[in-house]
């Protein structure tokens, strides 16, 4: 850890007498990660210059060279032959000062009417509103990859659960439809976040505003802000976007791992209910006859991710003082994480669910043997006059039995099942079917396959 | 923990043929907390109820009596005379079994068409939308406080900071407008959580739907709900609401100790900036000189319990495969108790910011202290002509004599001045003012005061 | 919210000129939940008194008549006759004003040399410390209840999981030696907790000491704590112990998760490995047919709860100033609310543990299906002569064959195996067979019966 | 997103049908982090290969081989020469292949005997290990140049505050000493964290152990273990070592966010006890006398990204069943970032504090100011013989006179002091005085300075 000469390069030296630490210095630079918002920050820089050229505080050469310059640098970063340095701490310093190479004096006048504080706050939105728009992507071809998979599975029945005990018969497609409503709320969220955070912050400069005669709705319009925020020390001490996103992307990570589990259960050799594609498992190095589920199991890992960066953000801000500190340059990698955290999961997700494929016959049989058709038997004898719990009990004493004798309820004859209550009849076994009792349920949101068909086709007619 | 015989009130006791552990009987029973959703619990029994006797299910007279039982228990709980029993588990079946203890077997009807599973998430629902309508009307009243006081002081001057070194001069009311900016996003986030809860997931029975022929937008319509929810599984293992409520939640806490951090450190001897009233404030059992600032202390302190609580339910809902688990049951606590924090953190807030005396004494000398207008005087030099960049290292040298001599800018001569730039004119002095400096960032969203009274006079016609 | 008299009963109020206002007393109070102290607190009162007395600041008479009230007040709380009052604010004050109100004046001096600040602080070490060794009791209760399971079933095969995929035969008796070693840690990192907060901040008075000549190793030492703390400032701003409790608190839940999930997974009709007694289940209001892990599933749900308790405690502590701030009122009810939820946790456990019953047949028959020693092939081949990774492949090989046919390996004729290696013998049939495969792994560590039985052996010694 | 052909170096193709989907692939690879663990991975199997050998199960030969084979291998990593491949996964598959590139057969032998569980579980142990001494020792030099502060500083009188309210005089030195503590704690924590996990889980195996006649005690031994561990389920599922070494970053990150929390506030010029170097500050790209402590600030900060992993660890581990699965690769980017930060807190800090001015005039100013010594005019009170709750009383009254009249106790006449309680005499001039204060606070873990100098010294021969 050297102590370096005083460092010409640091843009705001003019105040200081002892040359930043170099350990120091690396610390508290940003550039390592920020320097991905470069396109972000460019875009930025292009619209507040050309804003200062219609308001008369730069020429239009000066904006037109500055423009000129800007390209440049676009290039030269796309091209990968841009060289960031360190001892100009962050992205905006690195561009501006090479800005300032190419062009000359003319790029030390791009910084007037704004600051750093504001310039990140700008970059940070558009870069996020924009990977917004590519996870909400990917969350309709998931949403469309289940839809596909649950129109296919509409009549599949299989045991739908409580407490992972067999519950009641539902179909495949059903149950493929509780992800779908997940991530449509996910989507919304994502979608309410992004409206939300679709204010521009340029013009709040340091923290007060500027003394230049800038337009903030004309930079605003051409970065494609809904409005201007509307002042200006929480335009650069406000990061709600970011625990907002972060709190969305929790929510979805939890839902993932909700579905990891299922695959990763059901894929379980003694359920059995499905089969993952061999391109979405691996091996193991010492056991030849794995099959891991890896991919769900990874994204099930991933949330822990995602929610520790939200819980990382919360803390981040708690008890900050307005208006900036530095604290907040530590906002950026849990949003970059996050974002291509996210974009893994639903993308492999998005690849892996269409191409899950169910085992009907284990479904069925699962299905079978847990007394599934309880339910159903206690409301037939609510239909035949028995109020509603006293058939419960009814049918709890014939389950004991069937417990006992290893028998399902379809299994007993006529007599039996009316030794537990006389008016059963030989209808009864209607209900005790397996397509009985889905059919049944046959009301909006039930598992009925024609309530499934119905719901399949307004998602899709809303996905569009 | 002695072993209980067979438990006649446990109303699903048919299958089982060993009693309850009375420890375990404790351990898994949510009575103690839940009964705070009894009115819920009871609305939607009534709605549910009614919709079976539209829908032929029940007969008049049934529902009649449900009513009516239902009526009175509503009033024994209101009148404290309800008898809540572990043995019955949770409201649920409390309120039902006491039902039946009232009117008989007709009681054992209305659990005809519904589960538990449906009825919690139902009840939940109905509990944290009306709190909801509380939490908003208290960020409400505070906003309206603090544009009070904002509109009060849009004049009065005081060091805009950022790193809690004095930056720029802004106004007292423009730094309470970014407060009333934070609240405003809170405000809306609150909104559209409680929009998107606002479905109705009665009807999905234990997880698959029910095969009585019920009417789900009826009992939607009927307890305000927009639509019923439209997929059963999701319906009674969907926790959204609870997560989603307790990110925004969790976000409004940390702008409370934002607003905290800064009224404690400005009531501070050294800051001195305001006077909180005393009682916002309490003593020391030791210290007989003390005033400590609990209020802003205390709700400070209790982001935690909110931002802990978050993590909380996205925790416990990890993992969990669908539809309905046990676990579930802890989904209420933190609700309950962020309602309770939330509410009384606004509450105090709301009674106390108000009543907030700034000491414009001490602002305004603090911010002659510390360079304050160095960024005018830049962009003054920008206006003669020099490049933003180059004027910044102009005015660094400036500050570095200052510091070292002890003398603000405004206190240099014009001579003095005119060394570190020959541009510098006499009318330098106007720009190094405290009151031009906040004067000149006139555009939206700056720090001037007649953009203070404009943002007060939008904000107050918001809050309407 | 009404604003009350100036209050008598606040006894730092000589400075105040404003009374408390009733929503902001209440708000701020603590004795609603911090009389749960009140034995330790009069337990450290006494300590106090008896040291001033040996140090001459009391007379032995007031010793007396302070110890004496201060024994009547513990018999009134222990007789619930004792009358809490909000407008004394906490557990100190309303028993410091009881006994005044018993003894006199007398009652006024006990607090001579000492704070609330370190009164609380060593209050709740103290409770803390008792505590802890409840739940050290528990967890070796539970613990004791793995050994006796394990031993019973040191030879019961069960196929082992990684990724839920059958990897290896293992005995139940070795995977349940896995839980105890959880356990172990646990239990070593709640007794490391517990030794490091043995240190006793009483005489740091508010934060700095007091002018009274105090024996801070006498109270120490009353109090069964190893020594005073070192720096008063430190000693009233230090909540080490409960960040430290609660992390310890969180693993321990983390891994009681991991064994509910087991037992979950273990007790669905699709694994059937074990049979959970009924009185840790529970029923359905709607499907008579279930019992549901209740116990497990609540366990799971409630580490959500202590985890969200830890990042409550962090969040509060982040960014205070010393010495002591009110914020740290919030640091009880976290600790409260996790040693009640711990302690019911375990003491769940240690019930239900032991009376597990596992279904010997289908975790044979479970075994018998994965190809669950293709590891022993791979490694039969390897003595053979073939480098294991070559060995694996060949395997490899074989397990794709025996998926295709739908046989295990053991279900190969001799002929069949030496088709995909020539080496192979009749010899293989020996390690191809479950007991084979365990008992082969007979070393420190492994899942060989006669490795378990000499860990349990081990382990009850340690235990003791 | 394309497909691949059947991939040969993946090494445990030899059962799967179909390539691993590229994106997949890397989805799913973590060479890309874990190959920082290179060292540990060759020192762990150059040890497992000895073992090997010393049992008989290898050749000398063989081990010779194997041994220069990876001794070549850490050659060109150190070199940077070593082409890491995504297709061999992680860093353990990518060495072993590359062993067999350099040696033959004899490489495709290393892995007799051990799998990725039980290899990457010690991995990450050794790593751990290490890095906790790297740890350590930057906390020792922390605590090193706080001693030395504290030395030097010993009389400096400054207020202590409680609720950031002058509350009593305390020496600069005694603040230091109470930084000095909680790094005592976070010291002593990170070493039994690390004596917790130096057990060896090499030999487990997949996770039943191995049918080898492997030796567990003399890899331990070789690799600087206590002890091997004693589950080999436990060995390969537990991540406890983890989960508790980021329990002890996150207390001591919150502690450094206390340290920073007072620097900041110190430094600020409303305060001015401080001055911070300026090569621990940052400047501001458009305010041109801005000095902000960046240093403090970003380290307030960081805690954020140290407690979101640890929460992130703990989402992770939560019910995942027994033994490994694939989310525990989650594990290691959350250890590898809490280490770099932590230790880059650690080393800022540790250069920073010796580097600290403290301005004395200014906080001797400060301490004049805020009635600090009312505390010691209640305590002569008492010792003129009223009970202290009464001299409380008094001492209000007199403060409350002071704040009225804008005038300290001290600038009371002995008379105006008098007329609120006769008992004052002259003497009491001497307990008002800041001298007089901390000097009378001499008792252990008091801030007189002697009991500072007393500490100073106690701590000094503990560093060693």
């Amino acid at each position: 850890m050297s102590t370096q000469k005083p460092n010409n390069d640091a843009l705001w030296g003019g105040r200081f007498s002892e040359a930043t630490d170099a350990f120091v210095q690396e610390f508290t630079a940003s550039v390592q990660f920020d320097q991905r918002m470069a396109g972000e920050d460019i875009r930025g820089s292009r619209a507040h210059a050309r804003m200062l050229g219609v308001q008369g505080v730069l020429t239009a050469d000066e904006v037109n060279q500055i423009d000129e310059g800007l390209k440049q640098i676009e290039a030269e970063i796309q091209a990968g032959e841009f060289e960031w340095s360190i001892a100009r701490e962050d992205v905006h310093m690195n561009i501006e000062a090479r800005l300032t190479d190419l062009i000359g004096d003319v790029g030390k006048k791009l910084h007037t009417g704004r600051s750093r504080n504001d310039q990140v706050a700008t970059d940070i939105r558009l870069w996020l509103r924009s990977q917004i728009d590519a996870i909400k992507g990917q969350i309709q071809r998931l949403q469309s990859g289940i839809l596909t998979l649950a129109d296919e599975h509409a009549d599949l029945i299989m045991p739908g659960f409580t407490h992972l005990q067999t519950a009641q018969p539902v179909t495949f497609g059903h149950h493929l439809l509780a992800w779908y409503e997940m991530l449509d709320r996910d989507y919304q969220r994502f979608d309410d976040a992004q409206s939300r955070m679709n204010r521009c912050p340029l013009g709040a400069a340091a923290l007060a505003g500027t003394t230049f005669p800038i337009d903030r709705h004309f930079t605003a319009r051409e970065l494609g802000f809904d409005a201007p925020t509307r002042n200006s020390l929480d335009s650069v001490s406000d990061r709600d976007f970011a625990m907002e996103f972060l709190s969305a992307a929790s929510i979805t990570s939890i839902h993932l791992t909700r579905m990891s589990e299922e695959l990763i259960i059901w894929a379980s050799a003694q359920f059995n209910f499905i089969d993952l594609p061999d391109r979405f498992c691996t091996g193991s190095s010492i056991m030849p006859q794995k099959k891991n589920p890896d991919v769900p199991e990874l994204v099930r890992g991933k949330s822990g991710r995602v929610v520790g960066h939200l819980m990382s953000l919360l803390m981040l801000m708690k008890s900050q003082p307005l208006a900036y500190n530095k604290d907040n340059q530590e906002d950026k990698e849990p949003l970059f994480d996050t974002v291509d955290t996210l974009m893994g999961c639903l993308m492999s997700f998005a690849d892996m669910v269409p191409a899950i494929v169910p085992n009907a016959d284990a479904m069925r049989e699962a299905t079978l043997k847990g007394f599934a058709t309880a339910t159903d038997l206690a409301d037939y004898l609510v239909r035949k006059g028995l109020p509603f719990r006293d058939a419960h009990d009814v049918v709890g004493a014939a389950v004991g039995a069937g417990v006992a004798n290893g028998r399902d309820l379809a299994e007993f004859s006529l007599a039996e099942l009316q030794a537990f209550d006389a008016r059963i009849e030989a209808d009864v076994f209607d209900v005790l079917t397996l397509e009985g009792s889905v059919n049944a349920r046959d009301h909006f949101g039930g598992t009925a396959p024609n309530q499934v068909r119905r719901q399949v086709a307004e998602a899709r007619a809303r996905l569009g």
